[in-house]
């Protein structure tokens, strides 16, 4: 059979790593693909610079679109990255000509998924986007296909490596977020411009990616998203003595009869469910359907040999002939918003820095009584002479009432600073 | 696009799943398949037995291998079990005639892999056996698809729910084998006849498969199978307190320039990797491949809900289209025999019952020493008056010189019974 073409645009980390994955298992990758797969043709910035892998012999293009319109290409690999410009571009170039195409990037996919669904099936080809997701981890073929039988109650979990990361660090040493974040960038664990990571944007576009596929494609203005900035290492001495972990987590849920919720935020999950036992870097898809019941998948979510691994499986599934459709179905439906939170139940957590004086406690509990938030557990520590932080857990309350509670308790004069609160995601399995 | 339809052979608990399944499901698997997917006909040893699902309108046959021939079916699915009889001919005559077939037989599949494979292709067909390991864990699409780019070093994990029932039950109760397995019984976790479970041949079948899609195909008498049958509670007690987890692993590795290394066994494992905080009757795979690093994925492993899920799955995959290489590569190569474990390296746990009298622990280090195991950790427990339980970890040591430690410990007049020996299983991640 006739080798399978690859034209790639982009030659950073993930890129390079494709090459190197192409060539080192060349033979394998022949056995199982039915046909030999080559990259032919290449775009990036520089042409001169040294990657550490010969790019002799390949097509070279300064333009990533002229590469997808390179007529003795059978696929176009687009490693660029960013949801505007060449990248979008690009895949919007080799899709409009029919041919399919396999991309990393998830801010154009979480942003575009839907026009780009359009496009491929208006040329009748497809788009691939495993790497897009949780790295290595096969989160896409996870609810695309394996679960494709079931009506997924909730689908999400722990989507980027880097918060991850930092909470694990931050939960080992006692340190705090600013301290580790920046050994975190030492390492490059963390970029120089970390807010895509921390503040919860990298996971939320990864998050909008699963909902799509599970349940239906969302607006991604419509997602509610918070980082992990304001935790603090009190925090996570709290969560560990209360039974939990504090894990970013990205959940979309939809139960019979209940509108699409879908949200990023830390959260406190109890150590016993499969994502809290999840550390340092890795990711964690988690998933709950009537039929398939709960179901946790964890790995590498990130770096050059997972990201390529899921590339390259791309390919594999694209010399084999596969044909599926971009976003689970033949025919998507229209974009939602997500539900607003105000309405659901959650248990929460919620900590405060207070004068440690006498009625302060007298003070908390009749402002939570007001608001009709019933505490179940309270802890207090020492913070530094004469302050304390407390830490209450609620009862199931709605969102609405717990920050209303929240906006009375810092209103107090004895409440220092603002009060955090977690949602307690206590339904993982 | 017309119906997919379904010939069924087998109305037991899966099947009925099945039925179940695409009914309440028909909406979403129509959109998801492209096509709608319906069962038009139907085997099973009983026409008459109420088995909570309507048979109205389908055809019924006696025979699994007419159901096979029916010529207005598009797609077999045989859910009979068994390695051999009417399953095995049934799933013949459907790929005979070039028409695919789904099953969840890990038996058939392990057995008879090979030549299933070369019957599909040489009449241009396909067989899907996602069900057949892991029940709703998607473990094929995993090894044969998601990782298809890498070249795994291991594959295997908790691959029996019984087994995990039984240890979770004793570590968390102190109760003894027999009596944890006739209440799992009592419950249904167990059969009458618990053999196929608990001494390993079940996950060994699933093991069988998963080395035939990542490595090669296998003897599946080369197979080195233990179950756990001598596993006792002052194992478990032991294993708590050196940190480990003590759980039926079927695990398969084939590291560079070594051979392929294959056995289902009770093993030690830190509790701090994925697969030892798996419990009860879920199931586990992990793999480990110099690109994706490390990957588990956890669910239910059994049941009619997950095992109808991943029958469904392949369904859509049939009615998408899918064509897959049914061993993951065109050519299969020969079965071969997995290494003997003699020169295979590892840790040991040895628990021993001695006499609790002076000279003992002599008797016993003399022995290690001169067959050179050297211990790095001895405790010991009261286990009766004038009897105590010895548990020792050894460095790493071939299985055969542990072997042979072991049966100079035997022969000590201070030794009772049998000595058990389990593997300290290290490397997962």
């Amino acid at each position: 059979m006739k080798p399978l073409r690859i034209g790639l645009a982009g030659l950073g980390t993930v890129g390079v790593g494709v090459i190197k994955l192409l060539r080192a298992h060349a033979a394998e990758l022949t056995a199982r693909g039915g046909r030999s797969i080559e990259v032919v043709a290449v775009s990036a910035r520089s042409r001169t610079r040294d990657r550490g892998v010969s790019l002799d012999g390949l097509r070279w293009y300064d333009d990533p679109v002229a590469l997808a319109q390179d007529a003795e290409i059978d696929v176009a690999v687009e490693l660029i990255g960013g949801s505007e410009g060449s990248a979008r571009a690009m895949v919007e170039a080799a899709l409009a000509r029919g041919i399919p195409v396999v991309t990393a990037n998830k801010a154009l996919v979480a942003l575009h998924g839907g026009a780009l669904t359009a496009l491929a099936s208006k040329h009748n080809t497809t788009l691939f986007y495993e790497a897009a997701v949780a790295g290595g981890i096969p989160a896409i073929k996870l609810v695309r296909e394996a679960l494709a039988a079931d009506r997924l109650e909730s689908v999400g979990g722990i989507l980027n490596g880097t918060c991850n990361y930092i909470l694990t660090e931050m939960r080992a040493t006692g340190r705090d977020f600013a301290d580790v974040l920046a050994e975190a960038q030492a390492k490059g664990y963390a970029e120089a411009e970390p807010s895509t990571d921390v503040d919860g944007w990298d996971a939320a576009h990864k998050l909008a990616i699963l909902a799509g596929i599970a349940f239906r494609p969302i607006r991604f203005d419509s997602l509610s998203v918070h980082g992990i900035r304001d935790v603090t290492s009190a925090d996570l001495r709290f969560a560990t003595e209360l039974g939990y972990r504090i894990k970013l987590l990205g959940l979309a849920r939809q139960q019979e009869g209940k509108p699409l919720e879908a949200w990023v935020r830390p959260c406190m999950v109890p150590v016993s469910v499969p994502v809290a036992s999840v550390e340092g870097v890795f990711n964690a898809v988690t998933t709950f359907g009537p039929f398939s019941g709960p179901m946790t998948i964890s790995g590498r979510g990130a770096g050059e040999g997972p990201t390529a691994s899921a590339v390259v499986a791309d390919l594999v599934d694209v010399a084999r002939g596969a044909s599926l459709p971009v976003w689970g179905v033949a025919d998507v439906p229209d974009v939602i918003d997500c539900a607003p939170l105000d309405d659901v139940e959650s248990a929460f957590y919620v900590r405060l820095d207070v004068a440690d004086r006498s009625g302060t406690m007298a003070g908390l509990t009749s402002v939570l009584r007001d608001h009709d938030v019933s505490v179940h557990l309270v802890s207090q520590h020492e913070a530094a002479p004469g302050r304390a932080h407390v830490a209450l857990v609620t009862h199931r309350v709605t969102e609405r009432a717990v920050q209303e509670a929240v906006a009375g308790l810092s209103a107090l004069p004895t409440v220092n600073g603002a009060p955090l609160v977690l949602k307690i995601e206590d339904s993982l399995q």
